[in-house]
Formats: C-alpha cells, sequence, structure tokens
C-alpha cells in the first residue's frame, strides 16, 4: 500500500543518502529532516517565531509529557496541540513508551499495555496503543507513533524478543485503531522497529512491522546507551532493511557525527533533544568542534560563537558575551546558544541535502568531521 | 549651567505632569520613559531586538554587578558597555550604591567610599566617587550615577543626616571628576537626593545636590520600604523643591500606581526591576489588573494575556497556553510574559504622554486606576 506522502528526488551514488519530499497536513518538508524537539509543547528557550524564520516546518513534541500535563481534554478543548502551543507548521508526537521506560518511577507491561506512575506527581495512569492513538488524534497530531517496548542494551536475548512481541502486537492494534479514525485524523501512522542488540530480532521486527505497510518506518532502540561502533552496526543492518519507498526515521539522535551517519545508511528524519539541551548548559556547536562557553580563554574573546555562522546570535552578540551570560546565569544565555545550535544543525542538514543532490555527500562528511571533531577533541581537552 | 540635554514640550494643566525630551549620546529619548533593567548587560529574559522593536531607547544597567562580573577590563576591551552587551541605545547605570547596601554580605562607609565583601564571591572591593565616576566612564554610561548613601526607613534622624552629609560630599567629588574627564566621556552625571523621611533634611539635600547644577536630579530613598502613603508625601514634598528645567529621575519604582503617582509630581523617568522580575514569576499587567497566570481558572482560558494588548505574546498565545508552560517550567514562560508586561507598561506610558499632550492626565490616572486596582485585588483575593 502506498501512502503517497514521500517521495525520493535524489540519491547518492556512493552510499544510500537521500533527498526527499515529505507531504504532511501541515506542509511540506525536504528529507533528510533534523526535527527538534518540543517536549511540552514548547522547544526549550526558542521561541516559534524563530523556528518559523529558520524554516523549520515540522517538530517532535512528546505524548507522556503532554498526557500528563496540561492533559488531552485542555488539548482538544483548545482545537488541537497546533492551535494549543500556538505553532501551524507540523508536529511529530512519540508515543510516550520511551517515557514511561526513562522518566516513569514504576511500570508495568501487560498484553493490554503499560500501567505506570507519573514523574511529575506519582499518580497511576495507564496507556495502551489504542488509547496513545486516541490521544494523538486528539492532539492532531501530522505524525503518530504507536506504543512500543523500548529495551536497553545488554538484555537477555528472551526479554528482548518478548519487547519485541509485544511491539508488533500493539503496532497492529495501533494500525486497527488508527484506521477505524481516519475520517477524523489526518495524521500519518509510522510503525517502529525494535530488536535490540540481536540481528536477527531487528530482521525480525523489521518484516513484521513493515508487513503493517504504514506510511513510515522508524528505528527504535538505537543511541540508548550502546558505543557507537555498535550503533553504528545495528544501525547499518537494520537500515538496510527496510523498504526504500517510506521515509526511514531515526529516534533520538542529534549531534552532527550521528546525523552524518545516519544520513549515510539512508535516514530522512531524526530527532534528538541534544542541540537544544547541551546549549542551555553552555555548549556550541562550531565548524571546528564544539565548545563549551564556561572556558577561560572565552572571557575576552570579543567574535562570534562560529565566525561561518549567521545566525541572529552570532550576527549581534560574541563568545564573551555570551559566557558572561551563562556566569550571571542569566536566561538569555540559554536563549541565545540555542538559536545558535539549531541554525547551526539546521545549515548543516541542508549543506547534507546540498551534497546529496550534487552526489557528494561522503566527501562533505568526511570534510565536515574532519574539522569538527579534532576541535571538539581539543576543546574537551582543556 | 544649562546643559541643555532636556526640553519640556507639555504641561498638564492641573498638575505637575509634564513631557519632554531628553537628548543623550545614543538618541533622543521622550519623556516621561519607563528604563528597564539590565542588571547584568542584560534585560532579564527578554532579547535587545525586542526591545528595539519596542521602540525602547534607553535602559538601566547596575555598575555594582558589572563592576564584579564581568569587571571593568573587560568592558572597557570590548570598546565599552554598548559594544559588550550589543545594544546601542542609551544606557544609564546606578552607582552602584543601593546595590552595595542591599546585596554586599558586609560593608563599611569612611569618608573615602565604602569598602564591602562580593555577594558573588565574598571577596572585598572598595567603591569611592571618583572610581564610580571611572568605572562609568570606561563603560561609556549615556548617563552616570554618583555614589550615594542609600539608607532605610526607621533610622535616627543623625543616621540619615551623616548619610547625607557624605551623598552631598561624594556628589561634589563625582561631580569634579566626572567635569575632568569630560574630554573623554560623552555621559552625563546626575545628581541623587538623599535626606531619608526627614523633611527638613530632603530639603536640605534639594538644595546642596542642585546647588551643583548637574544636568540631571535624581530622588533616591523612596520606594524602600516604606508605606505608599509615606511614599506619596516625600515625593510629592520632595519633587516640589526641584527645579523644573532638568530631568527629575525617581529610582526604583515600576508599578502603574508608582508611576502614574510620579509622573502627577513631575517625574520624566523611572526604572525598576518589578515588571520584569513579576512577569518571570507568571504575573502580568492587564488593563483589569495585575494577574497570576497560576491561578486554576486560567487552565481553560484560550483567550490572550490582555484582549486589549497588542504585544507579540499576547498576538500568539493564550493564558491557557503560558499557564501550562510555568507550570511545566518551560524558559518560554517568563520570556513570553516579561514581553507581555513590558509592552504593558511600554503602551501605558505612551498614553501617559498622550493624555500629558492633550491636558487631561489626572482623568487618565482616575480612569486606568480604577479599573487595574479592582482586577487587582479580585485577583490578589482569589
Ligand atoms: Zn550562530
Ligand atoms: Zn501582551
Amino acid at each position: 500500500m502506498m501512502h503517497g506522502i514521500f517521495s525520493i528526488t535524489h540519491r547518492d551514488p556512493s552510499c544510500l543518502a537521500r533527498t526527499g519530499r515529505l507531504l504532511l497536513p501541515h506542509g511540506e518538508v525536504e528529507t533528510p529532516v533534523f526535527m527538534p524537539v518540543g517536549t511540552n509543547g514548547s522547544v526549550k528557550a526558542v521561541d516559534f517565531s524563530v523556528l518559523d524564520d529558520m524554516g523549520i516546518r515540522l517538530i517532535l513534541s512528546n505524548t507522556y509529557h503532554l498526557f500528563l500535563r496540561p492533559g488531552v481534554d485542555i488539548i482538544r478543548e483548545a482545537g488541537g496541540l497546533h492551535s494549543f502551543i500556538g505553532w501551524q507548521g507540523n508536529i511529530l508526537t512519540d508515543s510516550g513508551g520511551y517515557q514511561v521506560f526513562s522518566l516513569a518511577p514504576f511500570r508495568k507491561i501487560r498484553e493490554e499495555g503499560v500501567y505506570f506512575r507519573s514523574h511529575i506527581d506519582g499518580s497511576y495512569h495507564t496507556l495502551t496503543p489504542e488509547g496513545v492513538v486516541d490521544i494523538q488524534t486528539a492532539f492532531g497530531s501530522d505524525v503518530m507513533m504507536p506504543l512500543d517496548v523500548c529495551t536497553p542494551p545488554g538484555i537477555s536475548k528472551k526479554e528482548a524478543e518478548e519487547a519485541l512481541e509485544i511491539t508488533t502486537a500493539w503496532a497492529r492494534r495501533s494500525k486497527e485503531r488508527w484506521e477505524s479514525l481516519r475520517e477524523e485524523s489526518g495524521g500519518l501512522l509510522f510503525g517502529i522497529v525494535q530488536g535490540n542488540f540481536f540481528h536477527d530480532l531487528r530482521r525480525r521486527s523489521v518484516e513484521e512491522i513493515c508487513a503493517l505497510e504504514l506510511p513510515g518506518t522508524a528505528i527504535g532502540g538505537l543511541s540508548v546507551g550502546e558505543s557507537f561502533p555498535v550503533f553504528q552496526e545495528f544501525l547499518a543492518f537494520t537500515a538496510a532493511l527496510l523498504p526504500s519507498e517510506v521515509p526511514h526515521y531515526l529516534m533520538g539522535i542529534g549531534t552532527p557525527e550521528y546525523i552524518l551517519e545516519a544520513v549515510e545508511q539512508g535516514i530522512d528524519m531524526f530527532d534528538c533533544v541534544f542541540p537544544t539541551r547541551t546549549a542551555r548548559n553552555a555548549s556550541v556547536f562550531t565548524r571546528s568542534g564544539r565548545i563549551s562557553l564556561r572556558r577561560e580563554r572565552f572571557t575576552r574573546d570579543f567574535g562570534p560563537l562560529d565566525p561561518e555562522c549567521t545566525c541572529y546570535t552570532c550576527r549581534r552578540y560574541t563568545r564573551a558575551y555570551l559566557r558572561h551570560l551563562f556566569k550571571a546565569q542569566e536566561i538569555m544565555g540559554p536563549v541565545l546558544a540555542t538559536i545558535h545550535n539549531l541554525h547551526f544543525l539546521f545549515t548543516m542538514v541542508e549543506e547534507i541535502r546540498e551534497s546529496i543532490r550534487e552526489g557528494r555527500f561522503s566527501r562533505y562528511k568526511r570534510a565536515f568531521l574532519a574539522r569538527y571533531q579534532e576541535g571538539t577533541r581539543a576543546d574537551e581537552n582543556e
């Protein structure tokens, strides 16, 4: 079944990298695309007008957080999530599965769904696959993710297999509910591949999830604590098994290194809190590596964060001033650093798309990393 | 001695209220004017571009804070404060006196100056009247304030008199230093009237300070903990003694009630952290009173903060969304509420100027307060 939401526009000759167009209810999105994370319906420390100006047309928001606060009823009453948060671009909402496993102080998985306690107030809640589709339908999400079971590295094969089986069963039930609600929802349901760090389980999960012929496929359970070589191996192995014609979404990655790796393996979409979280901690991307503005050496550095960056922060402010803002714990430190980090990453992804269109992605990746990694190491060794 | 920096353009027929034009090194400013406070060289939670867009041409920054962090050397190396913080509007810097008395964990006043410990790291420092002028000259401040001794209500007359005498002596020394530096500084030195809550001391301070014929006069030591009627009484008494032709600056006020009272007594300039600080605490001005966005009743209120406000926040976001941002401790809560509060206050001061030009300030004040105070009381009684 073709959903007609995705078309591949260019393929790089030397690897799986490709560019494409994703047609979503709130407008077209060029891929590869990085989605900033707006956990609570706000991309932390940055106003939506800044995202508008950067040309960002797709963000991610967290079902788990919004379900607990402010709650589905309020978002429904507001006329959906776009209307509640005042943003008319596209919104992908995750399933809440990952947060239940990483944030809830207590959770119990049953066939029916997952029973857990809120990390906010300790209250008890249940999320079922059907309930999660209902919630995202009430949100008016442009892309919905089904409830899944995400597992950490190091578990037994038996545990990984059980998680996989529940994930598949829940994906089937999610699809059924989503189809029964298509009239009232324009949102698209993606599948999520699990299988932990076992090749045969990854293969089996891809087969079971892709058999559902959903409009997109996500790879879950990577970048969850494993080493970079293990990440590389399982990304390459899993991505190569995906049908080419649907959009490939790799969940939870957002550093230049991981993004370049993902694009090389044919990934079209990715999200991560890293660029915004690290900005709030005074750490900013530059062409010559990631630097911490807390370093002594920036005290009298009256140049921009990155001399090659054209973002608002770099056009108006200096490293010395931003360092001062962070030292003085001024809110504008995180705000200005976040603007820069998002702009940096968006510019990089734009360049990635251009390099793919021109058939030189591998060269771009090598050149970018050579310079970036050397600088990052130098800063970290200070 | 006329400094030619200030011209009165209109006088209200029923009180001392007046409009004027203040010619400062970084451009003309219409008075009455509210100055947002940028303690550490950043108006908390709001970017300078937002101030630019609001037409704000004058802010206040704190000498005490900038002296301690990042330090005078760094600001001098950056080419002055405007260049260091990236703002090309006017900057008035206070003397640091008030902060030494309110923030430093230890201070000792001598004839020479004030000896104190930093509230940041406990280090020892000395500020002298000459040193404070030197610092503000290095900053490139458009308006400088001389070191003074600010006292709280309830002290003995003897103590108040001593503080007054030191304040006058320091003002003389400040003037001398300022005049010797006129070549390298385009900044204007104002005088500060003290005298605590004693009529004869206030009169004596006005006489001694105004005899120095500085380009402007500030009233210090009001709104320091006294009741509103006492504030009113000493404001009216002191303001009536000031020479009409210089700008009158009342330090440390920024609520609608205090601003209206000050303007009625012929005050031209005022500053306060209140509008920005209260915004960060989820409290916002509206025509119908100040409201706390934390109230339960705003949970499903999908209207703007103030239906009559045209600020960015009110055009894009709702009370329910801002309440949610504050509940979720999102940085954008303080940011968006600060934009609104500053816009609200600037609009109000603009209306004040218009009402003076049209000779109806007293009517404006009455009408504004009737509505505003009723709403504020209703919100506080919830
Ligand atoms: Zn930048
Ligand atoms: Zn507003």
